[in-house]
């Protein structure tokens, strides 16, 4: 069993930490991206649709994007739960796990790939407008977020989720991105404080 | 227990669909979009992000996200499972889902918002050339779907799963985003009578 990511994106560090959090250890493989090896055939035979992460078992058959191989391990080891525990509490993660992701980590990622230069030649045509467009949304996401963390320590409640990997990966690729994390937001410092400072921010 | 939607709307359909397919009734509430009623304090409170649909339950605690939605009720009734089965066909559908949702369904819906005239007082600013940019996108799932649906009867494997649910919605959705279905993907055809035959498609 192995993960082929490529340790610069965003969404292969959802995955490592999600397995560093449940103390599952695993074998990564990189697929250069840069080098557009996601390209090549034998990884386009894994993913059709050419991206990283790609989870691949001993039989051969492989998983791709991330919450779905976030949910194989989940299923497997259930404890820690990260993906929620009980009806309410799975629906409710789910539910924080999907506005972060929506409003959160896609105009991060669309702001990266439509307006960096460096995407100039991967992302074609590049929109210009359309990743303007995405930076107020993130800033907007922010703000709400800042707001529901007053209330309790994890975004999706008492326990951290997936729903904190998702807007630690996206408040963290907002460098990239180029959009600057706003100074007055108060309870969104103290719980990225927090959630940077666990080991599995490193993985 | 209630589920406020608005029944023209892609997102809320999902749901229907869903629930149909669990023999599960509830009761739903129309919120005019049209009419901005989704803008309103009272719906805002339940879902600050302002979208449909929302699941209320009987002690007054909300649930938005058509698919934390769908998750409650798998969970509440699994029977039969439409968010997969085991840790691998779990994994799978959702992998599935996700590449119908983020690969179909979104390109979709972006054409309509980016580029149908009656959204233009409503996606502001409409953005012509990421919308033109979706379109192509969707066609391309769709050959890609063709593909797959030689191998088997769903998308996601055997049975009917909430993958069928996203891409019956979005490929239905083709019409008012002004998406020509293309006529020489005899797998997807085959595939959409079926589904489309099913009685929850009415829901």
């Amino acid at each position: 069993m192995k993960i082929m990511e490529f340790d610069r994106a965003p969404n292969p560090r959802r995955v490592r930490i999600f397995l560093f959090e449940k103390d599952i250890g695993i074998e990564y493989e990189q697929i250069d991206i840069a080098q557009f090896e996601h390209q090549k055939p034998g990884f386009t035979a894994l993913n059709p649709l050419q991206r990283v992460p790609v989870l691949v078992l001993d039989d051969g058959s492989a998983i791709s994007e991330s919450l779905a191989i976030c949910r194989y391990f989940e299923e497997l080891q259930p404890a820690p739960a990260l993906l929620g525990a009980g009806a309410m509490g799975k629906a409710r993660t789910e539910m924080w796990q999907r506005r972060v992701e929506l409003h959160l980590f896609f105009p991060v990622t669309q702001t990266f790939r439509h307006l960096h230069p460096a995407m100039k030649e991967r992302e074609i045509p590049q929109v210009a407008a359309w990743g303007e467009l995405n930076r107020p949304r993130a800033l907007d996401m922010l703000s709400l977020l800042d707001k529901e963390l007053a209330e309790r320590p994890y975004i999706a409640g008492e326990d951290f989720s997936i729903a904190d990997i998702t807007a630690l990966v996206a408040v963290d690729f907002m460098k990239p991105a180029k959009i600057e994390r706003p100074d007055n937001l108060p309870n969104l410092d103290r719980w990225y404080d927090e959630v940077s400072a666990r080991p599995s921010a490193r993985a």
